[in-house]
């Protein structure tokens, strides 16, 4: 399978950026081709420009390459701490450029733009791996977990993907060595799950 | 008093433009003083780097202006497109600068951060416009508006504010001109009913 992970922290050594490297190690002992972005390392422009809006757009080389990415992915690790709710500004941009129109969603003929998109992402499975260092309970009771609904409704789901699984470990900045391991641990058996190895190649379809 | 009027639209054209057009005709004629960054106009680097994430960073000169104005100003109107859920990266961006530690909230002693912050922007009034086109109904049972949600409790309700007014207007893309001047003339009550004529100076209490 052909696996994106998308990666963004600023500090290299976070725990998002541990997560990341569990996330990648699993994927590579299972056989799995890697897309990998660490967008803080690529130093991602994330302001989607005017030019870049329409669906027929001509795009920068980067923006097509991540777009064919996404086009080719099986499946997409996503990682990245709780900023105000959202993913960091970086990582916001690489959705306002890549998950865009022709390439994640679609309209339906006659639809201005108003109407339900037609999703371009189905049969993708989707993991997102957050870290925290708000309560759960405050979470909830206060926020909402807005990214849960960012990332499986408005997002993910708006372009067809149904299988799709999130984990936010916290309280981040007050854990453990040994937490970080049980919750690296969890990172490989969620991956291992959802990615399982794949013993049909993708050219001839011969067993491995 | 001071206002923060802070736009994030790449199209000069749009109706995002229209609004601040709107606010800031209101706010100058109640005689205001006004903060305005158009912020893809001014090419704002959304990224925030590792070394401003302590809270005494030492700030470019750009973002403690920002952050400057931010403690100065008696209200901020925040004027955005609906993208995915979110601001546009450029203005999430802004967030994750300007909304720092010691500017807009801070932690009691001993806190290492996983603790409910104290506010700082206590007293100020915020007002957020956004466009969008999505109709209500799915915005509310699929997507469950979470700008209301990041705006309101995440953000600034986190950061001390009481006095919070938020209107999304739409389905922008398919709006009648006549809807339009409605929508602004919406936007220029909500304007003055926050921010009405300043009559007390804030040099030496007069009446000007």
């Amino acid at each position: 399978m052909k696996i994106s992970v998308i990666l963004a922290h600023p500090n290299k050594k976070s725990f998002n950026h541990a997560i990341a490297e569990a996330a990648l190690n699993t994927l590579q002992e299972k056989g799995h081709d890697i897309y990998f972005h660490d967008l803080y390392e690529e130093n991602f422009d994330p302001i989607l420009p005017i030019e870049e809006i329409s669906k027929d757009a001509p795009l920068p080389h980067q923006i097509k390459n991540y777009c064919d990415e996404l086009t080719e992915s099986d499946g997409i690790i996503i990682i990245h701490p709780n900023w105000w709710g959202q993913p960091p500004a970086i990582l916001k941009g690489w959705i306002d450029r890549v998950i865009r129109p022709g390439i994640a969603y679609g309209f339906l003929e006659g639809d201005k733009g108003e109407g339900i998109p037609d999703g371009l992402l189905k049969g993708k499975a989707v993991l997102v791996f957050n870290t925290s260092n708000t309560p759960e309970e405050r979470e909830e009771k206060v926020f909402g977990d807005p990214l849960e609904t960012l990332w499986k409704n408005c997002i993910f789901g708006l372009c067809g993907v149904e299988k799709f699984y999130r984990k936010m470990f916290r309280i981040i900045i007050i854990s453990s060595e040994e937490q970080r391991r049980k919750w690296l641990q969890e990172v490989t058996d969620a991956v291992s799950r959802f990615f399982p190895k794949y013993y049909i190649s993708h050219e001839n379809h011969e067993q491995k």
